[in-house]
């Protein structure tokens, strides 16, 4: 897909470990020059190479190791790499010949964001199970929805909810789990974005729904292992296949220590909910006889590990977020699913202990609006809140905008263990970033580009999105797809599917 | 400005206490005949007469009494009015000619929202004051900022705010208190919007900046009396002159009273910041010798009545709670403001007690984004949310979409004592309505559209917006103001009244 050959992406990798590139593509061997460790803003000597484009004249918010940003920077692009990061005159002089060359007049540049928990076969059922409480949630709604899904479904599911990704600047995300994997990877493919999906596997458990089976502890994991040999770097690598759990109450020990093991030998990461309601802690306490919730169970058994990604992990107490800590464990906080559904998540005391906490949208039916931007905006706002409980006064000093901006970038990608290759603008890293159009009613004044990069930006203030090098959003027109067809064959099924699966909402007004 | 003479409103007024219109205008004898009390959606007898404009096919949400939604409705404006609404066919059949039919395609039709506290004279200040304790909020930056304002200031930041006011589908604001209510009043006039303009005052409390000094008691009365002479009921009914209490701190016993009682004796109303932090309380606990804070004291000196429109009314008890709703007291919700600086006001038992509880953005540095769209979804999370802190479990039953809408619109109208004419779509009240385009990538599926409206819905759904029978806003493109001069020039002035108020921002990260 991508203008240079499949291979070069192990070329690559051998530059990023020290030696010169192979010779495959000849503009590489110069560009890689730049990428000293700890390098990045600051361009030194260069000589004329090609790029494939050179954006230019922009406020470079590069979220490198030093929170480098450049007033009026460029990036050129490679292929699927960044070739080079600095100042406008540099990288402009650097690659005269650059095939093209764009001047973003003062536009915010940006990584792509990471949403590292969302459910994108839960699309179709956004507004399906709002106002009500948590039984009728999962056993009116959200499980015969799931129930009634079929494979078709799905990857229009995630077709619709990735051109709403993308409209909020996310050019990664780590899906929560759902049934299709496959078809979840052909939507991925189509639009250009980049992710980490997974199957949700159950093994035990009440209560599910009569067309479902749990499958057997073997069956969950085997799989998950075929579809990693199916679909595991494919789609120029954009696509990564992990090991999904539901959560405690669904899963066998066995389950758990088989993906445990699975995922470190083939090298991937397993995404999990966990802790998400004190009634989860409760039951674990009671069934597995320990003294605090599914954190401490989990580490009991010796189950946490640093390719762990924990969803929500609201109900944790101080030494469950020293196991976390210490076993190097990442966390994906979905402010506004939490704030519905689960309730206040100890943010800021797992950031005081080194706990790399990412952001999440969660499915549209907890949340409904899937925007990676409006999670930052929350973020903030309800983590300052959220003080007023612990010390009788809010604390609007807390989660500070960059630090929320870590969350939706390098800590997101460090949570989908990608961070040698997406999370900050850096030489050598994928080309995965947006362009952000502050110059509307939204945004202004910009007194303090990074706060209000958190507090006012908007998804429509995201102009273009550029994922492994190419744009998969350019001037707000989603570029792979169709966008009037996938809304409109999404609702079809979506209409459809509540009808087979008897969903009937009640009116919460007096209709005529 | 409107198509009528200025001497419709008196007319107008006349029919609605029952009388037939005077000839003036021979359109409005026929239309009046709809006004009957208690009606609304259905149409009766009709007989042909000429409408300004038809809006038919489209999904009316009323916010009537029997929150009736049409499936396939149609609104008839005639002036500044609604002259009908119900079926299309009906309504078509009966305006057939209009001077405007359009058929709006299955949009929705909502009352203008209502945004029952904002400081239209802080939208320069946006983003000075982000991340840092309240002391430096308020004296590093806020005083500092409104200290060094001119008036020419004010006009400038209240024209940037209006248009985010306007894209949000807000017809008529609440402001909470500046210093420059004319131009205020000069920039609500031009934008086309409905305001309750309100000027701060303030005749006691320390540590005030040293170029302001707090006025006499009687200055603070007689400026907003001239206020009023001077600007109530201008702008062809659309701006109201308010009496504003900055806060108790601020107010001697005197001023309290007196205000009441001008307030009262001018059919008008107060606003006012009530009991927004625990220090606030603790203080008037400690000087007045009283039990609990701001509200014990205001009920206790008879100052409550139904003409006050408390702003924020985080920190209230349950006898409190009860003083406003025996007083008829109304209370402005500002979600994010709250969550970040103030704490969690007990919203769900205010309703519960039948507090008549609206809807605010507050000021831009305390939000920052002037939506009240996202207003709404952050009130329905926020108040879930709390629930965790009473009860040890989030409740998401709390607060619905429809009573979240219901406090955007007729809960807002009621507020701000204008529900005999906005708030709702009904025949005989003013023509305040949006337009918005639910079928873009944001709302869809549809699956409940009132849910939908609540929980998706972005400013950028709304296309068209009405205010007194006229086009405020028509696809997206602001009509009465070149909305590009308007951000150029406020900018400009932005940058320079902080230059000017010596406020120096720190850089968060680092820039080269």
């Amino acid at each position: 897909e991508g203008p240079l050959p499949r291979n070069r992406k192990r070329t690559v990798s051998a530059v990023l470990s020290g030696s010169l590139p192979a010779a495959s593509d000849s503009r590489l061997s110069v560009v890689w020059t730049y990428a000293a460790p700890g390098g990045g803003a600051k361009m030194t000597q260069v000589t004329a190479v090609s790029a494939d484009i050179v954006l230019h004249n922009a406020f470079v918010v590069t979220m490198d190791g030093a929170l480098t940003v450049l007033r009026d920077g460029a990036i050129a692009v490679v292929g699927d790499r960044i070739a080079a990061v600095g100042p406008s005159a540099d990288v402009l002089g650097a690659f005269p010949g650059a095939a093209q060359t764009l001047n973003l007049a003062g536009r915010i540049l940006l990584p792509g964001f990471v949403n590292t928990h969302v459910h994108t076969s839960q699309q179709l059922a956004r507004g399906i199970a709002d106002d009500v409480d948590l039984m009728t949630w999962l056993h009116g709604r959200i499980w015969p929805y799931e129930s009634h899904m079929t494979e078709e479904d799905s990857y229009a599911s995630t077709l619709l909810c990735g051109i709403e990704l993308i409209r909020s600047g996310v050019t990664c995300f780590a899906e929560a789990g759902g049934q299709y994997v496959s078809e979840m990877a052909r939507a991925v493919e189509l639009l250009g974005l980049r992710a980490c999906l997974t199957k949700s596997t159950m093994d035990c458990g009440d209560g599910l729904p009569p067309n479902w089976s749990s499958c057997s502890t073997d069956d969950c994991i085997q799989s998950q292992k075929d579809l990693y040999e199916k679909h595991h770097n494919t789609a120029d690598g954009r696509i990564r296949i992990w090991f999904g759990l539901r959560q405690i109450m669904n899963a066998t020990d066995r389950l758990l220590l088989e993906t445990r093991d699975a995922a470190q030998e083939l090298n991937t990461g397993i995404h999990m909910h966990i802790a998400e309601i004190p009634y989860e802690n409760q039951l674990v306490m009671r069934m597995k006889k320990i003294d605090h919730g599914t954190v401490t169970y989990l580490e009991k058994i010796d189950f946490l590990r640093n390719n762990l990604l924990a969803a929500h992990s609201v109900w944790l107490n101080e030494s469950e977020i020293s196991h976390f800590s210490n076993a190097g464990v990442k966390v994906s906080h979905c402010p506004a699913s939490a704030m519905r559904m689960l309730g206040f998540a100890p943010i800021r005391e797992m950031l005081d202990s080194g706990v790399c906490v990412s952001l999440g949208t969660d499915g549209a039916p907890s949340n409904n609006r899937m925007s990676i931007v409006d999670e930052m905006y929350l973020a903030s706002l309800i983590n300052k809140g959220r003080e007023a409980y612990i010390s009788g006064t809010t604390n609007p000093t807390v989660l500070p905008s960059e630090t929320v901006l870590t969350m939706a970038t390098i800590n997101g990608a460090k949570a989908v263990l990608w961070d040698n290759e997406i999370g900050s603008l850096e030489v050598g890293k994928k080309a995965d970033l947006i362009v952000v159009n502050p110059f509307k009613w939204s945004m202004l004044p910009l007194h303090d580009s990074i706060a209000n990069i958190v507090y006012c930006m908007r998804s429509e203030n995201i102009e273009s999105v550029m994922c492994n090098g190419q744009w998969i959003m350019k001037d707000q027109k989603i570029m792979n797809v169709n966008e009037e067809e996938v809304i409109s064959s999404a609702v079809k099924r979506a209409t459809a599917l509540l009808a087979r699966a008897g969903i009937n909402l009640p009116e919460r007004m007096n209709y005529l």
